[in-house]
């Protein structure tokens, strides 16, 4: 991805005040996704990334890690993980926890969706706090898959998430100022 | 779609008894986004529906409808547009309500994402009781949208969705025995 496309992404962008509280600065990726040429650079940029290093599986979370990593994985031909909230998944699921502000989540994957030695590469709009992702690497370490590297969109660098990754790389297309 | 085509979408969907209650049989589309082969075909199909017809913008249902929405306005060349449950658009919003068996509940988009007269396609995974992509339909009409058809990988005919839509066309890939 050259300079010019980056910042193409970049201010397809929006930010918005205020939300989801008073003082954060919300930026909006559902803007990037009204413009298609924007929605596609980004896809190309991970497919490039990726391609040629045989992926089993893309694991997406929900819900807007499913809008970027569903193309993502049609471009590798490879399967489509959704991690998911607890109670979402019909079959039997495996899980991991992590630490919200206040309280605690969890996500959730099918047993047998991600096998053992599986290259697997995690994806999400938007790496924050790393809270998310931290979780997706504790799950897929569980199962015994090899982790490529997690790889957003977004990095907001303030949010110090890369902290939550241990020694897994994180592979960004834009980043952007936030709290 | 050819008939071989569709047998194979149908078979990489399995089916969960008792979920989310004793008695339902639940079709997991999760299995089908194991196999890139079968996916495809899902995408193929429906783009090869809409190419030509200058949609403007796919809308797609949080959080399933995301996973095949996103790769057709992709196919398209189109805008997409995430529904979403209420509280997670950060934007201005508007939304349209829907009856659950007990209670109900509403989906949400920003404003200004669908424009008056824009050609829109409505998508998710499944048509079960028509409740959500009825509130959907309710949603483009209150901004003025040309609502094309919605579009689904699977009817659940025995619930009698299509009643939900009024005059709108129903895309269906394939059709499952469901409660």
């Amino acid at each position: 991805m050259n300079e010019e496309q980056n910042k193409y992404i970049s201010d397809s962008i929006r930010s918005i005040p205020d939300f989801p509280k008073p003082g954060i600065l919300f930026h909006d990726v559902t803007s990037l996704l009204l413009d298609p040429k924007a929605f596609q650079y980004c896809i190309d940029a991970f497919a490039e990334r990726y391609r040629g290093q045989k992926v089993d599986a893309i694991a997406g979370f929900e819900a807007r890690g499913f809008i970027f990593g569903a193309p993502l994985a049609l471009a590798l031909q490879c399967a489509f993980v959704p991690l998911r909230k607890p109670g979402k998944l019909p079959g039997e699921t495996i899980g991991a926890d992590y630490q919200l502000e206040y309280g605690s989540d969890r996500i959730e994957m099918h047993v047998g969706s991600v096998k053992e030695g599986d290259k697997v590469v995690l994806v999400d709009d938007l790496i924050a706090t790393g809270g998310t992702m931290g979780a997706g690497i504790k799950l897929m370490n569980k199962v015994g898959a090899n982790v490529l590297e997690a790889a957003c969109v977004m990095e907001l660098p303030d949010l110090k998430g890369r902290g939550k990754l241990g020694d897994l790389p994180l592979f960004v297309l834009i980043e952007k100022e936030g709290l």
